[in-house]
């Protein structure tokens, strides 16, 4: 066992055998991500693991060394400057150590007597954050989730009990949607899929999602909303959620948060802000104007793995009145009995979908004392410096066009070969991702945008730049084996 | 950063800190739980705490040992053998370094380039686990989850959409439950809270569901279920799902599922076995019979943070065909467009309600190769003799009453004061056990249970053992404190 007696000596010689392994399987790997085509990769992977569950163990050490090294070998490693597919950070050294510590003490947050002072330290954590995104720390309340699908599920649902409850009487999670009811979700087309999917799950059905035009900065129309809301009433139908997302996944747009909050009020409606991405730019005193207006939001969607350099998972929901917690509310027998509760022994059971619950706010709360808010900024500075650099040298480059500038982290571009239909750029910049990481050299990221004149959705790259060691001449050369790999790729 | 140049050394020292400090932290707290209230426990951490998010870092080193400490220091010990209140598992070290080490790489598998080895890894652990529970590897398929409340909201959700469109020919995730469409899911008396709540968060309301009496060894009665099937289907109500548990959170009753599965099939509804608790029992030679007839479930829940020792979270859902997951296909631009797929980059998007998610699998994949079936099958047999030692002393007992004989490795009984009312014994009963918690002597379990004569929910204790290196006379020692906090708290 991790813990008790011999407990710490033991531990310290495996983890120590696991940075081994890890070291060694980076050696084996020798770059970004492994070379091989996943087919191949796949296979001998499956070779080398053997048998997964055999009759009788190998020993602690030894399987630990052989699975570790095999999985640091197979891995798109976050912390190489050409892993730059996604919104997948390098997790900090610290915060990797604090996770062990969770890992290690395992306290659940579900019940005061599996976690005291877990429950404290996720209490803090919250209140800091909230303090943060500009809510009032006293009043506010929150959670630490599995990441923004989780979060974002957590608001759709907490705003159908809520409007379903105003509109109905009638508790939603008890009894179901009522019959008549028409529930409607309303984001803007940017809007991340978790969004649409967490209507399916909540039984609103992903048809419910009203998807609002964007401008021409990928940002949602505030007109439009107002119009589809005008619309939606006059057909009988309950707005639950307007969704405003503050750093789209591909473009880092955000969503004009005033003016959307306004429109909120004005047809009394709830507003969940997205901010899984954007969020990070609370931390920078260049960025966080990009924000104004969060403040405003019902609750929000906040992820420390990706703008937090946390491993996963680091997601928070954050409600600006306790009170949107209480369709959650629950009395258990086993974990959290009346009295148990009025002598002091609260949990945070009723603020989470999930019962048993690893204490993500430890490695949370050390990262932000060991950086404080300043530190975490300027991480976020040096990569939004990455991606005016990337930018720069995409809008430079003959054969490179940027889509749009830009406004996180993240630079959408292509690659444009000479003398060819607009279909077979599709196929060739889709090709070349695909020839970069079967070679081993780099993870692009790739996407579709609409080309701004046609609208027609195009295949896009992306470099998302969330390592803030990265030097700009790494990018340089990332771009070159872009350009590179598609010269070998075009008919 | 964790990886990269430089990462390792840094990580090695950081984890040095980490350990130290739970090391000191433990000797702080002296015993299984720290003494005191909870008010005054929370205002001294919170003080210690400090601004959790202060302008300027105080370095990693410092704020790693301070926060890790205090978690240590006001942890509520697994380890410790006098800390046996819920589910809660002490890990096993191995489980903890390869957890590290999934931190420190930090692959996410919602897309094959933030994750090629690891998503082999998930791959080969649920084959082998769904072999474990009597499934065909090649045809049945799974995905790690954060435990059991998530792998039950799977079953339903994936329920609800199946029977929903064999029903009305239409995807409930797409436009929600159709109008006139009454869903239902009938699971125990005794079935776990988080199937109630899965029911209202997917829109059928937790009135949903429908709780099937039990039999006198408090699993479900088979008769009462088939007669509540016909009953709603004379309603003109959709069975949704039959949720069976396979190891009830107090008794580790397990219901009779070869019968159920025989009702199941009859009526056409789906079989969902909650295992999260008694599928430990399937490592157990002694043990595994309980579970007869899980095979023919069409889901199944698994939990490895209860029995498998694993650091929260490690949960697994199976399905035994992998058309279970259609509901959950998805092709997003950004992560798995159609001819990546084609190319053979696949991922398992498409198996889980997230979207970014930790490799739990490889902290698993350690564990299975490093204890093997029949390592981990003498863990589980250890914690079995300690309950069945346990309800010997228990029985024996003047002033204690065992309410039922153990299953698995719980066992519920109550301290019975001399001469005082029921509802007197109930007081004493949760009195003792907060007692007992404030002087940082035990953690012990509580819940309540139907008076097998009035019928009366009666206020039990329990003592979950969860740790094979606890000795039999420290089972003793354990209960002779309840006797003392007993008779102290008697009026
Ligand atoms: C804007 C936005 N919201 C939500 C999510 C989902 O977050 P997670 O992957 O942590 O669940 C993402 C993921 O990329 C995102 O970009
Ligand atoms: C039978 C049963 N099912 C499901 C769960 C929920 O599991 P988790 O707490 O891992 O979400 C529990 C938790 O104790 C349980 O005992």
């Amino acid at each position: 066992m991790a813990q008790g007696e011999g407990g710490p000596a033991a531990l310290g010689a495996l983890l120590a055998t696991a940075v081994t392994a890890l070291a060694d399987g980076a050696a084996e790997r020798g770059g970004p991500v492994p070379a091989g085509t996943p087919g191949e990769l796949a296979a001998r992977w499956e070779k080398r693991l053997g048998t997964p569950l055999p009759e009788h163990g190998t020993g602690a050490a030894a399987a630990l060394a052989e699975v570790t090294r095999l999985l640091a070998a197979g891995a798109a490693d976050p912390a190489d400057p050409a892993c730059a597919g996604h919104l997948h950070c390098p997790p900090l050294a610290v915060a990797v150590a604090a996770d062990m510590a969770a890992s290690a003490l395992n306290p659940s947050l579900d019940s005061w007597d599996q976690a005291p002072a877990a429950t404290t330290v996720e209490r803090s954590v919250v209140a800091a954050l909230a303090g943060l995104a500009g809510y009032d720390p006293a009043a506010a309340s929150g959670v630490v989730t599995t990441g923004g699908t989780e979060s974002n599920l957590m608001g759709l649902l907490l705003a159908r009990d809520h409007a379903v409850a105003r509109h109905s009487g009638v508790s939603a999670a008890r009894s179901g949607i009522p019959a008549g009811v028409r529930p409607r979700v309303l984001c803007s087309r940017a809007a991340h899929f978790s969004i649409a999917r967490a209507a399916g799950f909540i039984g609103l059905g992903e048809d419910a999602v009203i998807a609002v035009p964007t401008d021409s900065g990928h940002r949602m129309d505030p007109a439009a909303l107002d119009a589809e809301l005008t619309a939606l009433r006059r057909r009988g139908e309950l707005p639950v959620a307007i969704v405003a997302t503050a750093g789209t996944t591909d473009l880092g747009a955000v969503d004009p948060l005033p003016r959307i909050a306004g429109i909120a009020a004005a047809h009394g409606t709830r507003l969940h802000v997205d901010a899984a991405y954007g969020g990070g730019a609370l931390f920078s005193d260049r960025l966080r104007l990009l924000l104004a207006g969060l403040e405003a939001a019902d609750t929000i969607t906040l992820d420390l793995h990706k703008f937090g350099w946390q491993p996963v998972a680091a997601g928070v929901f954050l409600a600006r009145e306790r009170a949107a917690f209480e369709p959650l509310d629950r009395q258990v027998a086993y974990l959290n009995p009346e009295d148990d509760e009025e002598a002091g022994y609260t949990s945070l059971l009723g603020h989470s979908l999930r019962t048993t619950r690893r204490p993500d706010a430890a490695k949370i709360a050390v990262t932000l004392k060991a950086l404080g808010r300043t530190g975490l900024g300027a991480l976020v500075d040096r990569c939004h410096d990455l991606a005016r650099h990337a930018a720069g040298a995409i809008a430079a480059h003959p054969r490179l066009a940027l889509y749009a500038p830009p406004t996180l982290s993240t630079v959408v571009f292509r690659y444009v070969p000479a003398d060819v239909p607009e279909d077979v750029v599709d196929a060739v910049n889709a090709r070349l991702r695909r020839r970069l990481l079967r070679e081993g050299l780099a993870v692009v990221g790739r996407t579709t945008a609409p080309d701004p004149t046609t609208g027609r959705e195009a295949v896009q790259l992306k470099l998302t730049l969330l390592n803030p060691d990265t030097e700009p001449r790494t990018v340089d050369a990332l771009l070159a084996a872009v350009v590179r790999a598609g010269e070998r790729e075009t008919p």
